[in-house]
Parts: C-alpha cells; sequence; structure tokens
C-alpha cells in the first residue's frame, strides 16, 4: 500500500477524509434514543441517491454480494425462474449466486463489451406466457467491462411483454455516480455497496426496496434470516436491527449522504461523467479501445480499455502497482490479460483522474507500448479544462 | 452520544484508539500483492483466540448473527434436526434463525439465569438412537442473562452419548475475552463478532471452523452463498475474498490481534475475570442479585442484575443514560424492566470499571434505590486494588 | 500511557475527539482564500472567551510561557519595574522569565495557598509616586496550588492607587474553564494556552490584548520579533501570520470555539464549578485539606492536596501510574512530596471525575493512607447527583 | 480547501496519514516515566537528519520563525554584528528579525536568484579583521526563489579567512529533503521547521546546535526566555521541557524520523532530486525559466518558475485554487506577479508530481500561455519513467 497516491480500481473507491474521520467515532450505544434519532434520517436521505419516494431503503452489515442475496431470497420461490443477460464478471457471479439459491436461471448470453439488450429481454419475456420468469435481473453497471445498460429500457421491454416479473438491479458500481431512477423505472430491488459511489469502505449493502418487493415477501419460500428484508423492516421502523448494527458505517453513511447532497445529485453525475469522458479521450488518444462496444453502453465509473495485440494487461497493472505504487482494475474473468481497467468514480477530482492517466503511460512506456507519454494526458486535460468547473463537495 | 465517558454495554465495547485509527485507513486495493501478505496472517493469527490449531478461521462482512446463519447453512440440510437449549434472548434469536432456515429445532427449555445443561443434552442425545439431531447449538455466553455454559461440558455429554452430532457454539460475547477452547472442546463451528473482545465496532463475523464441519459442507444442501464456508476458504487461499472484502475491518483485526496478543491472551482473560469479579461484589454490596443463578455460571464480560421489587431496570438505565451520558445494557426480553446488564468487556480497566459502578450507584441513588453511595465502589475497589496489577496492553 | 483511562493532571486535558479529529486534517493551504475566511472568525469568536469586546485576540505557535513572553516584551522597556505576587510555581517562573527579559521585579512574597492579596498590591502600587512600576502580573490561576485569584480585586487596587501600571494576566489554567472578564477587570493582556480550557494538545498561545496594550507596543523598547504583537495583528488583519501558521491548531481552536459555544459558556463555567466541588468534598470525606487556603481561593479547574503527615504526594502519583495506568498531578516545588493535584478541567463528565477519586483512592488504601475506601466517591457523588444534570454539549 | 487534491505549495507539504493518526493521539501525561523514555530517543534520532552526532537537537513549539529567533538570541550580544546574504524573500526575513533583536546585519545584496556567494562572504570576512562579524548567516534553500545555496562553501570562505564567526544556517525548507551536513560544514545553529521535510503540520521548530553554539550561550546576552537554548537543554537532559512541551507534535515527530529512516535518508534525498528534475525539465518544455540563475543552485524542495513576459503569476495561481482546486505557491515579494513556486517536498511521489503538472497546464491554457498541453507532463513522464524506481517507504 502506498497511501500517498490515489486508487484507480473501480472501488472501494478514495475514502474522503470527512469519511474515514467520521466513522473513527467511538462506540454509540446502538439502543441510545439519539442514535435513533440519527439512525431514522440516514435511511430516508438515502432513498434520493435511488430516486425512490415509495420504496424503503434497506441496509445490511455486508458486501454488495449480501445485496444480491437479499435480492432474490427475499422475493422469490426455491425453483423460480429468472431471466439475466450474461456480459460479465458481475452479472455472471449473480447467476451463480441465484443457482446457489436453487432458482432456475434462464441466461440471455451476451458478448462480453454488451449490455443488457432491450429487444432480447422483451422476445424473452414475451415467449414467457405461462409467467414461468418471476424476476428480471439485470447488471446496471458491469464493473468487468464497464459497460452502462439501460434499465429504462428493460423496464419498457417488461411492460411492452406485460410481464409480471418483478426487476431486480444490480447497481452497486453506477448508484451514488450515475442517474438512478427506482421509481421511474419500476426497478423492484436495486442493490449498492457502500464502497463505490458512497465513498466508504467495504462493508454495507445498501437496498432499494419497492413497495412490490416488500409485499412479495410473504410468500417467498427462499430461505433467509440474515438478510430478511421484513425483520430488517420492522426493526428499522422501530430504530434498530434485528441484530447488531454497523453503527460506524452507519455514521459514515451519514456524512456519504451530506456530502453528496452538499454536491448536489446532479452535479455528482455530472462530474463522473466528466471524469469518465476525460479517460476516454485518453484512451483514444492511445489509439486503444474499450471494452464497451459503443458510446451508449460507456460507463461513468469505470472504463475497461484493451491493451493491444501481443501485450499483458496484468503486466501492466502489476507494473504500475510494483513500480508506481498506484492500484488500476485488472482483467476480470474473459477480459484476464486482455484488458485492465481504470476506476473514475466516487471522490475524484480532474487533478486526481490526470495522475493516473500520466502513470499508466509511463507504464505502458516502460513496457514498450506503441503510445506516445502525455499524449492520453494531453486529451484528457483539453477536455477537463473547458466548460464549467466541477469541484467536488467543498470538504 | 456523550463520547466521553466508556460504554458498559455488552458489546460494542470501548474501541480502543489503536484500533479506530487502524481502520481510518486510505483505501488499500484488496488484490494488491502487499494486501495478500497482510491477509494471511490475520486469518492464521485468529486461530489463537479461538483455540484451535487444525481448523480455519472465516471472516465474513456481516455481524455475528451471520455467522449462526453461515454455521447451520454450510452444514445442515434442510429439515435436519438440531439441539439446542433455550435460556436467553441470544439462544432464542438462533433458535428463530435457524427456524427461519428450515431446521427443525429441538429446544431444551431452560429457567433465564441457567446456562447450558450438559445432563439434559446427554439426555436428549442418548435417547437420539437414530441420530436424528445433527447438531448441537450452545451459546456459550448468554449476553441477555450473563451466563457462561460449560462448553466442555457439552461436549462430554456429546461424547458419553456416543452421537455423532456437530457441535456449534455462539462464542459472540465469549470469544477474545474468556478461554475458549475449540479444538479441546471438538467445537465444529464457532461464531464471533468484531464489536466485543476483538473491541472493533460491529461489522464482522468471526468464524472459527473445524475440518470435519468444512468437509460436511459438500454434502449440507441448505441454501446459502454469500455466507458459504467453501467458496470463502477456497478464496482466502487465494488472498482475497468471493467478493470484496471488508479491508478496513480486516486491518482492525489486524491490528485488534496484535493488542491481544501484546497483552497476552492469559493476561487478557485474567483482566476480564478481575473486572468482572469487581463488578460482582458491588452487586453484592449493592444487596442485588445477578440472574445468572450460580458462580460457576457467572459470565466474565457482561453481569445482568436483578433491580429489587418494585423498579423498572429500564427507568435506570435511561436515567442513566439522560442524566449522566453512561449507557448500560438493558434488560432484553423476559428480563426487561426486571434486570439491567453492565458490560465489562473489551477495552476496559478498573478505573473505568469503576467510573460505571459509581454512575450506576448514583442513578440507584437519584431513583430511590434502597443503596448506599460508594458501597458498591468500595467492594470493587477493595477487589481490584489487591493482587497484581493488571493493565491493559499499553497502546 | 495507557490511553484508555482518562488524565487527572491539569492540563493538557482529555482531548475530545472531535477535536483530535479536526485537527488531523490534511494540509490547507494558509495563503488560499478559503482558508483566510475561516481564520478571521476563529479570532473574533475567541474573545467572547476572554470577556472582550474591545481587545483583539492574538495567537502563537508556542505554549503559554511564550504568551508570558509576548505580555512583557510587547509593552515594557528593558529595565522596567513590574509588580507580581509570587505564591507557586507558576507565578514564579513568570518572574523568572521576566528577570531573563531584563525587567526589575518587585515581588510580593506569599505563603504558597495563598493568592494575589489585592491589598499588599495596593499598598505597593500607593506607595509607588513615581510610577516605576509599568505593569502589574497576576497568575490568575495558580496551577501549582489550586488557587484562583480575584483579578477584579487587584484592579480595583490598580484603581484605588490611581495607578497607571498596565495588568497582565496569565490564565492559562483558568481561561475557558472559570469566568474570565478582561474588559470587565481592565486586563491589558490575557494569556491563554490551547491544553487547558481549549481542550487541545500544547502547541498554541492565545492572548487576549487591550487596545492600550497595543499602543504601548510602539513605545516598548524590550526585544521581541517571533512574539511581536504588532506584526501579528498586521498580518492577521491581512489574513495571514508574519510567518507560518499552526493551521491545524487553527482548525482545533474553531472547533474548541463550537464545542464551548454549543455547551454556553456560562454552563462550562458551572460544569467546572461542579465537577471541582465534587473533588474538594471527597478530599474532606478522606480527612485532607486543600493547598489553597480558603474557599474563596479554591480553584475550579485544579485542587492541590496535602498528603497527611508522613506520607509522600510522589509515591502516591508514581503509585498511580504505575499501577494503575492514571495520570494526576505532581507537587511542583515547594509542594513536591507534599501535595498532590486533581485537575479537573476541560472535556469531563462526573463520571470521569469519579474514575479519579475512585483510583486515588485504591492507591491510598494500597499505601496505608487513613482513608476508607469508597469514603471519598461517595461525598462526590452525592454532590454530583443532586441539582439539575449537567452533560457536556453533545459531540 | 479541496482536501482530495495534494497541495503543491513549498511547505506544509502534504501530511502522510500515519503522521496525522500519530498525532491524533489522546493527551499523554508529559510528566510520565513512559513518555520520557520516548522523549528521549526523538532528539537523538532528529540528530543523523541534521548530519551531527556531536551537535544536540533542541525543539521548540514555535515556527521556523522562532528557529532563526532562537539562532540569534542564544549566542549573541546585543549591538553584534552579523553577515548575512539578501538573495530572497525568506533570507530578508530572518534579516529583520535580527535587526528586530538589535544586531548589526551586514548584509550582501545580490539578485533574487543567486545563492549565497562564498567569494563576497570571504572578502566580506577577510575584510573583517578586527572579527566585528560574530556570526555569518545563511539560508541554505531560499524558499522564495527555489534556490539552494552550498554551505560547504560557505563554511570554506570562513576557514579561508580564518575567522571565528559562528555559522548560523536556516534550514528550514532543507533539512529532511536536501543532504544537511551539520558537523562536516561546521554549522553552529542549524534551524528546521516541522513542516517541510519532516511532513508534519506547523508547529515545532527544530534546531540543531553545535557544542560551540551551547557554549556561547553563557556570554550572549540579547534576552530571551522561551527560546533559551541551555534552559531547554537542561530540561531535555531532565526528560522535559521547561514548560509544556508539544506532546502531540512531538509524537509526530516520532513517527516522522520512524519513515525517514525506514525510507533511508539517502534514499529521500535522491527521491527529492528525482522529483525536482522531473519538475524542471516539465518548465523546459514549456518554454519557461527557472528563478534559480543556474543548475548548482537548483532547489531540489522548491521550484520558482517565472511566467512569460505579460502574464501575471497570482492570476495564475488564485486560478489553480479556484478552478480545480490545486494550491501553488504563490511569488513572494519581489517575485510577486512575476513567478509561481512548485514546492515538491514531503510526501510526494511521481504520480502526484505529475498531477500538479498536468494541472498548472491547464491553467496556463486557460489563461492562453504559449504551452502545449501534455507537454511538461510529457517531459516529466520521460525522466520519472527512466531509473531505479524511487518508492516511498510503505505506510
Amino acid at each position: 500500500m502506498n497511501g500517498q497516491n490515489p486508487v484507480f480500481i473501480p472501488g472501494p473507491t478514495n475514502i474522503p477524509d470527512r469519511l474515514r474521520l467520521a466513522m473513527a467515532a467511538q462506540t454509540w450505544d446502538h439502543r441510545a434514543p439519539d442514535f435513533v434519532d440519527v439512525f431514522h434520517p440516514i435511511l430516508e436521505d438515502a432513498k434520493q441517491v435511488f430516486g425512490t419516494t415509495k420504496g424503503k431503503v434497506i441496509t445490511f452489515p455486508a458486501s454488495g454480494t449480501g445485496g444480491w442475496e437479499a435480492a432474490v431470497t427475499n422475493c422469490l420461490n426455491p425453483g423460480d425462474t429468472v431471466l439475466i443477460s450474461r456480459y460479465g464478471m458481475f452479472s455472471h457471479k449473480w447467476i451463480l449466486l441465484c443457482q446457489d439459491h436453487g432458482l432456475n436461471v434462464e441466461i440471455i448470453e451476451a458478448e462480453w463489451g454488451e449490455g443488457a439488450q432491450a429487444d432480447r429481454f422483451e422476445a424473452a419475456l414475451t415467449a414467457d406466457k405461462s409467467h414461468r420468469i418471476k424476476a428480471v435481473l439485470a447488471t446496471h453497471n458491469e464493473t468487468a467491462t464497464g459497460v452502462r445498460s439501460d434499465i429504462g429500457a428493460i423496464r419498457a421491454a417488461i411492460d411492452a411483454s406485460d410481464h409480471p416479473a418483478m426487476l431486480f438491479v444490480d447497481g452497486v458500481s453506477s448508484i451514488g455516480s450515475m442517474p438512478f431512477e427506482m421509481d421511474a423505472w419500476g426497478v423492484d430491488v436495486a442493490v449498492a455497496g457502500s464502497q463505490k459511489g458512497f465513498m466508504l469502505p467495504t462493508g454495507m449493502a445498501i437496498c432499494g426496496v419497492s413497495e412490490k418487493a416488500l409485499a412479495a415477501c410473504d410468500a417467498a419460500a427462499c430461505t433467509r434470516s440474515f438478510f430478511d428484508f421484513k425483520q430488517m423492516a420492522a426493526a428499522n421502523a422501530g430504530g434498530g436491527y434485528p441484530y447488531t448494527p454497523p453503527v460506524n458505517l452507519l455514521l459514515g453513511l451519514r456524512e456519504s449522504l451530506d456530502m453528496l447532497t452538499a454536491e448536489g445529485l446532479d452535479n455528482v453525475y455530472a462530474r463522473h461523467a466528466r471524469l469518465a469522458e476525460g479517460v476516454r479521450r485518453a484512451v483514444s488518444a492511445w489509439g486503444m479501445s474499450l471494452v464497451a462496444k459503443r458510446p451508449e453502453l460507456y460507463s461513468e465509473t469505470v472504463s475497461a480499455i484493451y491493451v493491444p495485440e501481443g501485450f499483458d494487461s496484468d503486466a501492466l497493472t502489476n507494473h504500475a502497482y510494483d513500480t508506481y505504487g498506484v492500484s488500476f482494475g485488472v482483467g476480470l474473468g474473459e477480459m484476464a490479460g486482455k484488458a485492465f481497467r481504470i476506476g473514475h468514480l466516487g471522490s475524484l477530482t480532474p487533478t486526481m483522474a490526470l495522475s493516473g492517466l500520466a502513470t499508466i503511460e509511463m507504464c505502458m512506456a516502460d513496457l514498450n507500448y506503441p503510445i506516445e507519454l502525455g499524449a492520453g494526458v494531453a486529451a484528457a486535460q483539453e477536455y477537463y479544462r473547458t466548460g464549467a468547473p466541477l469541484a467536488m463537495a467543498a470538504e
């Protein structure tokens, strides 16, 4: 660990001092009345990040994977069919988790670099006359490939096929960084994690849960206890958790929400878009290409970048860490060795982003990539320097 | 939250500065080779706290309840029978969790204040000629009543009845504070939590898992994914987690293990015993009695204390918080209103313990309890001041 | 260092987490415009703690001793006569400092345990027909003996003798903890330190400076540069320091002022008075006596307590530190071996104070003092528990 | 304050987390025996950073300016002549301070951008047959102009003129970052500050004091008390300070020394040289020039860079702060409006340095400087990427 340089992994992000220090609080009795006074507004205020007024926000001490498990076990029965598209490591892992829980997973296979294709979902749902499919699962932002899918289009596909399936969305690497409209998109469970847009350490799954999803819990026979929505919602209503709550992470979330609100969510999203576009211009200047196949699929939080033929992306990221003390994302699964990733989410500024670009360029030069030093940086600078300044909320 | 006074809840404990600051680390790429170098020894070094050399330590970002879930879902099949004794809120809650997971729970009901009675376990196991019972569950330290059970005696009962059942132990409020001998007691899964003896914030379940338990996973059909032992163990062996690890909590655990080792586990246990006995002498000086029925049941981490007839323990703990800014444990379940609890675990010294006793005495006087101010303090002082000094490990 | 137990030295005090974390800020460019925006109000808001609206607050990166030096070197000429009473180690040290700077010090010798006797000041000033005395120096709270002097009475003495001498007051261990009325008492320079009532680490001298004192600077020929009031005031007016400012201590002072304001200065003073009286009742219950000779001299921030004949106060404080990990103040100068001190200032609650009393009682018992365990605690409890609750400002 | 981006002012530097957290320690009784055990080695271990085995290290709670004052007031008499060269704001300010203390300052005026010219010192000293000059003062690294002077050559000049003058050196912005050889260069007092090479917040002057300088104190009649070397040295020998020590800064210094030692002082110096040279190559690629007139004068800790004719350096640094949230050093004194400064000292990596260069390039482009985006970055990258990796000591 270098501790001086920013990290450029697609989460956990760089953690603002405000959040690190807020979480360094001494123990606060979770049964104390003033803790309850703090706890309730956290769940309320988090709703806006999910784009919901009608749903609930439910938190678990877990990683985002715990949120995936909560989504499927609370609302489904063993043997139920779920429809999901596989186009990266995280959609793949969610599939495995569903299978672990005895669900029948109908998989729309797509090339890595593609997103959730609404037309194929619509076809599958339309074909499902018997409504065997109980839920559609979609990975909003596939962290392995830097692909953002159009969840609104998936919703439209469900509606067009007049299908009653619920919609569960993995928004772990999008929520808090890219616009998310849970209510408008009719999302039943949206899963986020503390360590991405919320800029906190890993340790909390944060779920947006629709009224429909909560209503579905009673009949859902998948076994669950730790991740039970209704037990949690009931305890939350009484000011607590069904078990010991992760108080320090909740205090961090309080501060994180304050930071996001102070900056303004629209400004947060605009900043991410701006940072991302600068990185993409650097990629273009290097003559490289993104794993994401088309601009409308480009993620605002992470870019997966193919290295040229004959180069090994793992050698690149290892070199960056070993020589310069900077972490970039490795290629995962099918992308191993072929692509590296630059995370550009959370607590990040153009200045920080440029340091990542400048560093990876040095690595490329060290490893004889056919790039010109400074070229990608210049392309990003040209983009970052125009337009209105986009400062992070003042600390 | 007062933030100045110690807390006297039975966990989360007072968090030493060392741990708070260690956890305030900036993001460390969990895939970086030097993180892996740090991660492995954490799991190895934690074994000694569980008293195991043969088992593995497996951690989850969760609360202790997640560890309960891991224990039963990894090693059992739906419909399997487990044998457990109910004598407090936490044994009760583990029963509910088992039922949530479709297990058949055979309950030995015991009065609150009792512990796990080995003879009744032996009788039940001996009667189970068909070996329907697949696991015996025991709450080592029932936090609601301040009762410590003799796990070695439970093991002896299992052996005496020549029964093949596994043994799962809830050591959430004992491990790291009281001697725990996983190997010697033949425990198959032992569950601890970060926020008790490890003195960290809530957020990590820490499980000791025997070879037998790991071997049982393959045939265990209870559904699980997030809490899957074998997926976690396999990922751990490769230096990681099956999902994003809670790096900051792991760094906290590293520091916690260093503190426990520096003090010496035997000294840690002796300090807890000493602190506990001082509190009990105060209770006696007040003319009150413990919920725990007999000395051999007395917990070294928490004392549940009956208030006199006609008094309301909730009024007492509320008064302590509202008037003096000090948190004590409330009476839970059957003990609501009848008993309050003094947590005396984790990062605590005689000086701190005396401040709790002095404060609760003021509360009692304010509420017209028939006690003499200073009486309990004096009894504790007399005990604390004799014998060898027992300092916490230097920070 | 134990790090768990409170300290009971008369400063540096226990530092609230809020202040420790506020001071852990990353570097903030001291020439940045937004730092200037923060800096100005700090100096303004500090005025109320000094009880001045007409004077200025001037800070130096130094200890309180630097403030003493600033007071005398900015306003006096070499060879000038100053009048001061010596009744403890800190008044003694200020005398030495004056002598180091070539001043002629006229000393009113008083027994340790006495304060500044206004009648003797009046006599000396009245006798000084030629107005040879240029300044009267007074130690508001003599930390070595736990004696508070009546500064208003000194002012009255100056006025009664119709003497033009300036009045410099050492308020290091009083300002921020006890009422201080710089304007009302006609104080020309009041010296405070960050590590007492402001609850910060040592490192900043904080001076209240009257218009008269500032006007005197021009003609004052004592050499000075680092501690020059006018250079500092001019730089402050421009938003800076004449040299690099101690930004992190200033940020700590900002937070400290916010805490004092949130609690309310009157409440802060009342809390100190209450804590002090409880300690004094314990002393009385032990059958011991204070160094301070009369109730009107009793300090609200520190009590110096004579140990019985035949006992060694250093053995007592050493034992407390070595055996229980708790720091009390040693006897200084004439009081070495004869008296120990309990600091009861800054971030402190009754609960914390009782832990100090309980600990020192154990020490006394260990060393065979003729006291009864719990007796002092009970006396303090009886006092602390009555009347309105006096909580520290919520963190 | 942005808090996310590095600062590029020439001190205070970016503060490593290790130091910030070490300084967040709770109060440690400065009279406790274990504090003394920690305190002594700090002073001892600091000696190697000064390059002395024969001298003492003496610390004051102050800024570097306090160290200047200590140097001249401890070793000189009022009216003594000191010889100093003025070539920047900090040499200028030391002159003013000397004059404040009644010294007769003989000034060798040099153009800003020049350093201390040994031949002119030698001429002046040779001419001083009566040895009226009692001390030679030299600013090792003039922070305002980015000029490093050759202190060894000044020593040679003193020796060549066979002059008994003492040698006082301002090493505030060099010590800990550039080689400093107090013994070899015959420096009598060397002044450093916590906020530069030691990477701590402002608040401590750290002085290296030769035996000769200490011996000179007795006869030195300049008034002093707070900054008295002998009082401090005597108190240090007893394990303390003559007043309350700045414990938290001392704990920070302990950690700082550990970091410097872990990296190795030679590696620290090599890293600074490397970072500086990269910055200079960027300057060259921009077609700009340094204030420092010749390569042998180039500072390894700060580069002062002339902006092109017709541009205003203040507009540049203001734009950087307002638009990108990044602090650079402004032009001081004669350089106001003409030059800006890039600090490249303390806790800094190539990655961080590149982020500063990339940011200032954006500012230049925004303000229509005749530079090409990426050009300076590329020049620095080319330099940083070659040769052995120079990582900061692992945190």
